[in-house]
Formats: structure tokens, C-alpha cells, sequence
């Protein structure tokens, strides 16, 4: 058995994480971290997990190394960049959830998260954890740096389009929705039952911070410049994501054709399903799983491709697609621990 | 007070309809309808009026002219065609919440809906029931054609860019969720609680007949053709719309610049609140109420205005502007019955 | 026109009875008061009230007293202690939500909330502001402590049974299930939406501060002691509470019999619907309105009466009944500002 | 590999069963039935399924027998009175969801369910599937006829105060709240979103085909004829169901020796959890997974035991009760496959 670490294990994405690794047939969670709930049972914060046998320990890098190889860190941003060097230094895998090392350039990241990147010099060899578009990189990656939920969903939604030529856009039109536990486990107003219950808001338009994750993405995928505008929605629900994501295709370009380069481009991916021509997906499609299901349709008046790609935010938008990665990195079967079939309703 | 009618009032659409009506100071419901429940009282159907007086008819034009002197029509597409002569013809005012008479054009008609105009010799005359951009026909109007929900919150969304010349963009992208009442009370596979519950999803793809009726106003607007490319989006919450339109704007138009044109272009409406820069709309704030609340933003890097239109689909989306147009047709006061403040949580 | 302010108006209570008292023919509201958000327009807050021109002040006495006629006080338990002997001394009409002064026994009061009750003896002038209970006393009242929204439906379902002597239980079970909006605008664990959502709990069994309260009310009612167990259970939706009572009653009592004597106690009554043998209500049926809605049913086999009754808890089990209580001791048509239909859907 | 048949694969039992079976580490579907939808991929209805690989066959007895050596049945009541003898014939242990051998006595049967049994001589070799009242029977059994869901909560909050002689009630009310998933997959009024959604509705007081299955297990757990007033409630969610018990208690007995009492009796079950004194539960505890988490407190005023168990009604009170109840009558380990950690948020 490998021996993971979850750092930061009180909060949504740190719990998920430490649900899903209990039952993974290779990995097993040695330690759980919380500064905040340092000495509480997890099965008391969460009864869910009643007998988990897991408790909370305040994240001392040193206590980890010895009895950990991997580490996952589900911190908020700027939380990862003090841990990330020792860790690596003490021998460990490093999966990071946060945005602390997603963005290839310092000053990038530095300009829309307000500060100082103290690692830039590791940037260069951390791999972004998307599989679907660098698997090969991630085969013996010490640090991973795993994407949002937005981007996983948006560039999925968008590359295969980017990658083979089909359209030549310079900008991109990202239209997503998120389900509440993307905020997080904080209790405020946009998080109050009240707020968010029965009312679709949108929020942070042209200003979300993982847009230039995505333009990162599709510019790679492009190989030129994309250009992003990116609206995220807030929806009453806890967990999903969709997004939709528009691209000026050329003309004579069809749904059928759109359908069969979708298809083909994931056609070895387990966790990606493309929807035939007619089909767009749900959330429910995919809710508790590691699937990311995709339909596309083509408007021929305006030339344009529309693409949807349905992820549960929690999994394949964050925990799910770490452990995904983690195993790509250790040398595991890629689906291990992640083929349980979700539930229908 | 002037005699109203509600044909189709066992629907989400008409009994809103009778709702707003039960208050409303100078149009008094005279005479309900449904084919279906014929006979019955019509809080049976529905607890909520419980002691409202009015039992459900039968749909008789020739009973319905001697008690009314307006009707609405809340009925699904096709099935006002054969109603609105005969109640033309005995004088009364209609208001048309089908589909019927939206389309100027009975071709474009006929090729979305998939049956043929039976009265195209009635488009011309017919007033789009959209008061912020055609308060001017509506008055003395006697068939009007309420839009549907989605180009309601479409074309506030989009027409102050693309009349002001802002905008010069050939297409316009729309996205929009709307929650589930919009799809009104039969009871399918899509509307059971299991399946729209905890799930977001996409569908009508370029495909959805709500297109050609936002073409129609955004070419009106723009004075020159302009396509749509629209995704509606499903959502679990029971009321609320929220869309989102893109369009190209001209270099160094900013953010400030696109809520001062929007604020002017509404600035005597009663119903429409354009929110100050960085805020955005939610559709808890119209709950219930007529209002539509918009939000603009402006991204600079790639040159577009993202605007959103959060309304409540069964009221501004539906029976309330019915009722707004109403008030003008028969140069009632426009707010009339509809000013109460809407139930904040 | 009367002047009316709301001590407390930045809380759900409190912006309810604003929305409420926007719509009144005859009370006008003239002050809102915040402690922590003096000074900010109300609709900034709640943009659902765009435009209502109120902005929330410090809640200073002698400043509302000049403005004021009548005092509606949203506010927590213990806050409204030494509102409530200033505002009376000012002349003014006060009508306190808060539990402050509901329990007539300032022993009871201090026992389950844990603090000195401060004017004792103000208890015995104040009248419960349940007008199907207490309507002779509410006329010309100056003092009214209004019911909590447990305690409404709770009493509603059961005192019919215990008024005509049909059950002489000694002790009545209560359970019930409220919306979220019961628990506050204050953003915790609880109210958080992942946590409320998708969850049913059940909490405070036998504690919560509302038992005494139904005790007292019971006791009354049938004139000697009743004991109370009270499970109160928290369900996902914002508004909307279900109250079930459980007495003994007589043998061969019947459902027909039991919808006869409650359709007979509360025949007069504007806002009370009994639902017909066999019918049981739901809240749905009550959202948004002043509504109180109840069915019963008898349990031959085991001599149980078992009565339901459905209210909007933000309502009749709050802002509106405090108007209703205000009407009446005003003078008022008891109706006023609280016959609006409320949404079907 | 024991093989599997699920009989009435489309509904939602059905398909619950066959997710919670594709984790099974020793039973295998081979056979997945359905009437009305034979012959299409089962992920076909279900895209959360996607690849499961299973077709829906109609329901011949013969084709199952060569498959199968066991058969879960997910149909209606009545549906499984002609299916059970034939399986049993061709030697296969039979899992019953179905109300049709759940009660012992075939005339209770006949008149709550208002037909005919054609089987009656199975009934006294048909064991209840609720492993903590009946596991010895459970070995080696070949007919199990598993509990409803209200049954299932319902009983296990209350058998532990019963067979214990603490309470010596001769009446015990049960009250309890599901969510919209036990109303089944078919589309109504009732499943209807906008129906269920944002209400809490009481139903069938009294007259549910639930209560004769609880009075029968309670008097079997007593050792006296007990009764049983049970009153059903729908809330807006979809899977979970609190059931709160109320049972008369000696003088002198408390909430710590009620604590004490339910953490004995369920000292040795996998999947029962007793919370602390003042610790109740919620459903969001056990969404997804096959536990039972039940809380207790004593009213000393009154001497009532109130109990309140939370469990998902797809799992513990379906589906994953069913598996359990299989791993025992085929000498598997009682939690194979029923040992995922269920998602916390």
C-alpha cells in the first residue's frame, strides 16, 4: 500500500478526498490535517464517516513525511506555496488541489491572485493535472497541480475542437454553472441555505480567477493564443458543473462531424463519454462519479460549435481527478479506487 | 373594471395569470377555462386560492365574449390559432401568451413549429408584448403576442448594445437557465422531482424554438439581420430565468461605459433595474415580482459586453408582462396590480 | 394613514413584515432599524425591494417614537427587554416578535432562556397575539407578544380538540418540520446549504424554547394542565412549516366527526381552511400567504386524533400575524395588507 | 461469483440495486428484467451507468433460472405473488422488495393491499429481511421478504425500548418524513418538481400500507398486541427518511439509560450507530450508504422516549438492506459490498 496524506481534510475537497481513498484498493490514508479542527475526530465533523477511524492533526511537514509518500494538499490558494518545497525536500508525490502552482507563469499568477509566488522556481516541473491532456507528463511527476473545477470541464469541452484545427477562434465564450459546495465549506451569505436556494445568480464575470487557467489550456491546445471570456453561475444545488463553451468552427462543419472528433479524441479515455449527436448531458449523469460526460452540437447559420461537458465538481472537478493523477504518477492502474458506479438518483 | 378572461387557467402560466388578476385594482377574472379539468372549482386544483370563487369552463368563445371584454390565452402553440379570430371578431381585447402570433414571418413560423399558420393574415396587425421595446403599438392594441420567457430576458439583455450601435456583432450568443416550471405542469420524465432535482443540464441545442423569436428582435434592434446562437439550460429551482448574452463591442468600450448606456436606455422603465458595475443579478432578487434586473460587464482583453437579465419566468417571463401589456392595450395605469414588493426570501 | 416602524429590519422577520407592510392600505411603514447595518439603503441589502427608499437606521427610542405610531420589534429574545417599556411610555402600540414577553410566568420565561426577565410586570397587560385565540383581548391591546411559528400551527392543529373537552389528553405530542428561513439570516454550519440541503434532522428534542410556550397555550385551552412533547425537525426549503398534533381522543370519535368540530371553531375565521375528510394540507398550499391550512384524521383502532396544519413560517407564523394583531388592536380590518394571493407555484 | 438476477431493473429500487450489486465483490449481475422497457441498454435510461454493459430483459422465469441463483425483486405489490413460487421451484434463493410476503398473517394482507394472496402457504417460511431483528432466520433462508423503508427506520428506533420492557406502551406513534424518491420513478402530480419541491405535505394519516408491517414487528418485539399510529410525510429532497418514534417510558428513566439501552441492543451491527445524549441525527449522515444512525432522549415530564432513525430509503431502506439480507442467506460476510464510505456533502 502507498501512503497518502490529505492536508487540509475539514474541508469539502479534503473530505471528499479522504471518503474516496477509503476506498481505494492501493492507497490508504495514513494522516489527516486541519489547522483549524487539529485533535478532533474526522467522524465527529462528519458523521458520515462514523467509524473512519481518522483524526484531524495539526499539518506539520516533518510528522507527515514519516508516514506518508504522497501527499495531497486541499488548501485555499496561497496555502500550498510553504508546504509544496519541504515536502517535495522530505522525498514526497505532491498532488495540489489549490491554484498555487497551475499557472505555468509567475507573474500571471501573481497579478490574479494579489501576491507573491515564493516558488517560481518550481513552476517549470509542475505538471498540470488534467490526464486527458497530459498523461504523459504526469507518469512520475513529483508535483502535480490539479485544476479547478471550472477548467477541468471547460478545457475538456474545448480542446478537442483547439487541438485538430476545426476552429480557428481567437476567443472562447466559457458559460458555466456550479453547484454550492464549489464555494466551499465557509458559512457566509452566498453560502446561507436561504441565498442560495431557488435563485440562479451569476457572479465574477471577466474576473473569475480561473480564467487564465483555461486560456493557459486552450492556448496550449491551440498552439496559439485563445482568449477567454469566462461567465461562472451559482446554482441551488450541491453538487455539479456545466459547462458550455462556444467556438467559431468552419463552415460545413456538422453536429455529426463534431460528434465523431469528440468521440475519437476520447475514445481511450475511461472517464470521458461522449453523447451522441441529439444528447447533451446532465449533472445527474455523472453526480458522486469520476465521469465527465460531453455532448456537442453545431449551429450552421453562425458556424459555430457548442460543447457541454457535465462534471460532479467534487470528484472529477477535485478529489477524483487527484487521485486519477496520483495514480498515473505511482505507476497504478489509472481508474484504481475510482470505478464504483454512482448513484442513478 | 374591465371584464378579463383566462383561457387555459389550470396551466402554471394561467392560473399565475388569475393570480396577479385576483389583485389587480381595475381588470376583474370573470371566466376561467380549462378543456381538461372542465367543472372544476379551480382551488381544488390548486389549495393556494382557496376560496378564490371561480370554477373552470369550458373554452366557448361565444361565452367567453359576453363576459369579458379582454382575454388572455394561456395555452401551448397551436392551440390559440383557432381561438383568436372568433374572439377578435367579438371585439375583445387578446392577449396571446402562445407562440402563435409572435413570429412576423408565418414561413419562419411554420418551419419552427411544424404546423401551418392558419390566420397569417393577423401577423401583421399583432403587437410583440415586450412594453420596453414596443410600449408604443401596444397602446389601443387588440391582439398582442406576449414574448416568450426566455427572449424576454434575452432581448432586455441584449437591445440597449445592438441599438445604440455598441454593438456591430453579426452573432450573439445567448446562454440561459431556467428553472423547471417553465416547462409547465405535466407530469414527464424531465419534470419528476428525481430526475431535476441535484441536476443541471443542457438541451435544445441550437434547436430550442425560442430562437427565431430573439433573432426577430435583436435584427429589429440592430436594424440589420443578426444571428442567435442559443443554449438553454435546466436548473433546480421551481421560478426564475437568467440569461446571459455575449456581443462584440468596439475597442475601449469599458465596463462603466456599458452600465451608464443601459441605465439610460431603462431609466423610465418601472420594471427594469440595471445594477451598478461588478454587480450582478440573481433571480431571488425578482422572485415572484415583475421585475427584470440586469447586470453588464465588459471583458477588454477580447472586446465583449457580457450581460445578464434575471426575471421571475412565470411573472415578467410570463403573466406579469401579460398583464403590463394589458394595462397599456386599455390605457390602464402600466404597474397596475403589479407593484406589490415580491417575498425577498 | 398609520406610521409603523420595524425595529430589526435587516433579519428575515423583520424584511418580511417591511415587504408586508409595503403593500397595507393603512399602515405606512416610517422606520427601519439595524443595529449592525444603520445607514445602509434597505434594497442594498434585499435587492428585491429596489426602489423601496427605506434606509436602516440605529434603533434610537425617542427618534422612532416621533415617527411612529405603532412598533413592530424583529428582534432575537432578550433584545426586545428594554425596548418594549420605553416605546410603551412613548405611547406607542408595540408588537413584539420576540419571545420576550409570550410566557405569562417570568420563572418559566428566565428558566428556558437563561436570563433575568426585566419587566415581569408588563407580563400580565401583554396578550398572545394568536387572534383565533385571543382576538377579544388583541382590540385596543398596546402590548403584543405574537406567537413563534412552532408555536402557531402547533396551536392552531390542537386546541379545537382540547377547547370542547373531546380529548382529555394530559399530554400532547407535537411534531414537527420547519424551512430554513426558521433558523435565522445568521450564516453557520447549519444554515449552510450543503448542510441543509438534500438533509432531514431532527434536533433539540425536548428542549427546544418553544414547549412552554405551546404548554401554556394548551393548558388554557382545556383548562387544565397539558404536558407537551415537542420534536421539532429541520427539512430543505426555505419557507414553510407542518405542525402534527397527537391526542387521545374519546371512543368512536370519528375523522368526520374531527373535521365537523374544526371546521365549526374556525368557521369565522378569514385566514383558517379545515381540508375535507380524507385531505391533508401541505405548505405549498400556504407560501407566501397568511394562510393557516389543517387536516385531520382519527385513529379509530387506538382512539388518536391526528391534526396537521401547514403555515408559511415567515407569515402567519411571523410577519403577518403581527399585522393581523396590529389590524386588530389598531382598529383595522383585520384582513388588511394580508389578502393578496399567494403564489400557486 | 454468486449470480444475480434483478427483476424490475428500471425502477428505482431496481436500478439501486444493481449499482450497489456492480460494487459487489461476490455476487454478479447476470440478468437485469423489465416489462415495459425490454430490450434496452439499462444505461440507455440511465447514462449514469454508462458501460455497465447490461441489457433489460423481460421478466421469463425460465431464462432467469439459468442465469441466476439468486433474484432480487424490485416490483410492486402483487407483481411478485406469481413471480416467487416459480423461482423457488428452480431452486433460487428469492430476495422480495415487494409488500407481497411481508406480513405473516395473509388476511392483514388482503386488507390493506385490497387483493387476493395466491400464495398464503409461503408466508410462514418467509423470513423479514431486517437483519438486526431477524438474522438468525436469515441463514440459509430461501424466501426473504424485505421490510418497506418507513417500516425499516420505524422499527429500529423503536424495538430496543420493546424488547427491553422499558416501555410497556400499548400505543406508539411514529412520525415520519421521506424524500420524493420513495414515491418511486413514476411521473405525477405528486413527483412533479414543482409540486414536491419548496413544500412539506402530510398524507395518508392513518391509513398507510406501512402501519400493519410496524405493529407487527413491534408486537413481536414486545411480546403484546402493540398499536401503531403512523403518519407519512414528503419533503423536498430525494433520498433519506427520518422516522421519529414515541413510546411511553417507566418514571425515572432517562435520556443517558436510553443512550445506554440502544447502544447495547445495537452494540454488535455494522451498520447501526447510537449517538451520544444530545447528538441527533440527519439524513445527510447516511445518503449513499446502508447505515442507520438513530438518536434518543427522554421528556422526563411526560415519561416519553422519543427516537429518531435516519436512513437513505434506496439503501438501508431498499436496496442495500436487500444485499445485506442476501450476504447472509448465502454465507457471505453480512457487509460485503454495502462498505463504501458515502459522500459526506
Amino acid at each position: 500500500m502507498v501512503r497518502a496524506a490529505v492536508i487540509g481534510a475539514a474541508g469539502y475537497t479534503g473530505v471528499e478526498l479522504v471518503r474516496l481513498l477509503l476506498a481505494h484498493p492501493d492507497l490508504q490514508v495514513t494522516a489527516v490535517t486541519s489547522t483549524a479542527d487539529a485533535g478532533r475526530p474526522l467522524d465527529d465533523l462528519y458523521p458520515a464517516l462514523a467509524g473512519c477511524g481518522l483524526t484531524l492533526q495539526a499539518p506539520v511537514v516533518a510528522e507527515i513525511a514519516q508516514v506518508a509518500d504522497v501527499a495531497f494538499l486541499a488548501v485555499p490558494h496561497t496555502a500550498a506555496l510553504p508546504l509544496v518545497p519541504p515536502l517535495l525536500d522530505a522525498g514526497l508525490t505532491v498532488v495540489d488541489l489549490s491554484a498555487d502552482f497551475r499557472l505555468q507563469d509567475a507573474a500571471t499568477y501573481e497579478a490574479w491572485y494579489e501576491t507573491t509566488h515564493t516558488s517560481p522556481e518550481l513552476l517549470a516541473s509542475a505538471v498540470y493535472g488534467l490526464p486527458e491532456m497530459s498523461r504523459v507528463g504526469l507518469a512520475g511527476a513529483n508535483l502535480i497541480a490539479c485544476p479547478g473545477c471550472y477548467p477541468t470541464a471547460s478545457i475538456l469541452a474545448a480542446i478537442p475542437a483547439l487541438e485538430s484545427g476545426v476552429s480557428a477562434a481567437g476567443k472562447v465564450v466559457v458559460d458555466a454553472i456550479s453547484g454550492v459546495s464549489g464555494a466551499g465549506r465557509s458559512a457566509n451569505a452566498t453560502t446561507h441555505y436561504c441565498s442560495a436556494n431557488e435563485s440562479l445568480a451569476t457572479y465574477k464575470v471577466a474576473t473569475h480567477r480561473h480564467t487564465p487557467e483555461i486560456a493557459q489550456a486552450l492556448t496550449l491546445a491551440a498552439g496559439r493564443d485563445v482568449s477567454v471570456v469566462f461567465t461562472p453561475h451559482l446554482a441551488p444545488l450541491t453538487r455539479g458543473l456545466l459547462a458550455t463553451v462556444y467556438l467559431d468552427v468552419t463552415d460545413g462543419f456538422t453536429t455529426l462531424d463534431a460528434v465523431e472528433l469528440y468521440a475519437a479524441r476520447y475514445s481511450g479515455e475511461a472517464f470521458v463519454t461522449v453523447h451522441p449527436a441529439g444528447r447533451m448531458p446532465s449533472t445527474a449523469e455523472v453526480r458522486g462519479s469520476n465521469r465527465a460526460h460531453i455532448g456537442v452540437a453545431v449551429d450552421r447559420a453562425s458556424g459555430t460549435l457548442i460543447a457541454t461537458c457535465a462534471i460532479d465538481n467534487l470528484v472529477k472537478g477535485s478529489g477524483g481527478q487527484a487521485i486519477q493523477c496520483a495514480n498515473i504518477a505511482l505507476g497504478l492502474p489509472e481508474t484504481d479506487g475510482l470505478t464504483a458506479p454512482a448513484p442513478v438518483v
